[in-house]
């Protein structure tokens, strides 16, 4: 297979980390004779400091024109604490997902078998967890309508959302229900929101043409309890924008380590694919970033391409990483292993 | 000292567990020799049963002429599922908490030492928990404009935030962390709404009059990670409306068991004290709801009018039944102890 794939690399230990990621990619394609074209763009406050905006138009473009985007991190902490700022990196982000119409955030939840005893969850609790979040990821408070007085005194963000957003994410939270555990659960907080209302009501109605798939719904504040109470109760999660933000990065800490997440973001006609975790600026430059994340990331590429032999590789050598211990020290107090290393260890066992 | 305290029970076991806190209020009452007038109104499902709104105008009458209230829980699930109901038993809190102006929610989070082992969290992540949370109550998406369109394909809702109505509560939260470790945490998303960005200058211009405690900011995505990950660094949180529904709630959990947490909703010149968890259908009537919650919002009520000592001699003998094990169920397994019995010995303790 013929893939066009833009790196991204971005910010903090994104080059590093997207690195390791390329290097597995270009293992799957000798080992399977496939012909991945790579190239890379810059973005986020690196684009900022280069071009002066998170997301030149140069690598909007290039993301256009290929079939998928492996995205590094984005953010620096130089542009965090400026409220006033008129640009900052993480809008580079959001422009993408909007411009490319990535309107669907994938990402699986997992207790790893060798990292139970990292999370802060209790064994029990978390063993045989495996559900996956849809998060809607092009609409709703992120995209809605912003506003502040000239005073400076009275500032607003609008929530909408419409049918037609909710109902494309719902079939394909329905539809990855069905190849699962069969059960969806809708996280909103309809007894408040009239935007939750909506989503209620047309999840509920496209539900009618997944019979196999039982339908039921959670408040979010409830969920955020649920999720850590008895996360096993969960098969498919379905969301907005705001909700999923948070519960997603809540759920991260049940897989033992955030540096193992990957997420898959999804849209008509094109696919971005990134570790969930962030810049991470104190790790920057320090060779200790751990970059499975970002290597499973891959595998999500490789697995929306329809490349399942490929991706369970790429995944099986990720776990002989883990189960033997080549791992960052994030993962293994005093692990002599750097990013790097742990990069060619897992590239060479695909 | 004479109080008014009108008595909104409420829906599911809300009854039952105010009856409680209600028995340990008259134990305080004969012990300390204070006056204490109970009038009881109805509120929520109950009160659109009996009188056709959550919240009859009589009952908010009674309130406002009340010095505080004490609060069972509300919501049926018999108005759920209705995405087209007009209205809710929930609007009834909600309308409670605008007409009293109670501004400030505050939930404190302890992890109580007989309880380590009911977490879903590993003792050596809860252990010396000690926490408060201040959620703005009477702002943000909950009350800002909703609107759909007739055709019921588009729906909105406005979050709006000014700077009053962030002042007003950052003081409360900033004068708490003085008496306490010292450390105000903001929690936001001021990388992507501008409320948020709102909310950071304000917060750091008040901060400016506490030089004394230390301001921090963390995105509520990455705060939902760190309350978990490890919530002994947080001392006092404070944040708006929606995103404190969700991390309070979140947070409820490092207590081992939601059953034991109070909340205080304050204003200028009222007050309302509720447990944390709602109205719990599926336990109504049956004798086996946790009272603890409720008695411990009693005890918020008392600290609240400066009775310090008797707030202490209720949580000293909230603190005996979990040590003696009169507790019920859901905190015991097989516990013989009933919602009544618990509440007795409490009472009885005071
Ligand atoms: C960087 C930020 C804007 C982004 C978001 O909030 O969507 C991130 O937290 C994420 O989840 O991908
Ligand atoms: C019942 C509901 C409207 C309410 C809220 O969301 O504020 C509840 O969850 C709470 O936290 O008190």
């Amino acid at each position: 297979m013929v893939l066009k794939i833009a790196l991204l690399a971005g910010d903090g230990v994104g080059p590093e980390v997207l690195a390791q990621a390329v290097k597995c990619l270009k293992a799957v394609e000798e080992t399977f004779n496939h012909h991945f074209i790579f190239k890379e763009a810059p973005v986020g406050a690196i684009a900022m400091d280069k071009k002066g905006v998170p997301l030149p138009d140069s690598t909007l473009r290039l993301c256009q024109e290929s079939d998928a985007v492996l995205f590094g991190a984005i953010g620096d902490p130089k542009y965090d604490n400026d409220p006033d700022a008129k640009v900052r990196p993480e809008q580079g982000l959001l422009q993408l997902r909007k411009e490319l119409g990535l309107f669907a955030n994938i990402r699986p939840v997992l207790s790893h078998p060798t990292l139970l005893d990292k999370s802060p969850l209790k064994k029990r609790v978390i063993k045989g967890t495996d559900f996956v979040i849809y998060r809607e990821l092009t609409g709703g408070i992120y995209f809605g309508e912003k506003k502040s007085n000239p005073e400076g005194t009275v500032a607003s963000d609008l929530c909408e959302y419409s049918e037609d957003e909710i109902s494309r994410i719902a079939h394909l939270a329905f539809k990855a229900a069905k190849g699962r555990k069969k059960k969806l659960t809708l996280v909103d907080k309809a007894n408040v929101l009239e935007s939750s209302r909506l989503w209620r009501k047309v999840v509920t109605r496209i539900g009618e043409s997944y019979p196999e798939v039982t339908l039921n719904f959670l408040f979010v504040d409830n969920a955020a309890m649920q999720i850590i109470l008895n996360p096993k109760q969960f098969d498919v999660i379905l969301t907005e924008n705001m909700f999923g933000d948070i519960i997603s990065d809540e759920g991260s800490v049940i897989g033992g380590s955030i540096g193992l997440l990957a997420s898959a973001s999804v849209g008509e006609e094109n696919a971005l694919f990134e570790p969930i975790h962030g810049s991470y600026p104190q790790a920057t430059g320090k060779d200790i970033a751990n970059p499975i994340a970002s290597i499973l990331s891959a595998a999500m590429l490789l697995e929306h391409f329809g490349l399942a032999e490929e991706a369970m590789a790429v995944k099986m050598a990720v776990d002989k990483s883990l189960r033997k211990g080549v791992v960052t020290p994030d993962l293994r107090e005093n692990s002599q292993y750097g990013t790097n290393q742990v990069g060619d260890f897992i590239a060479h066992n695909i």
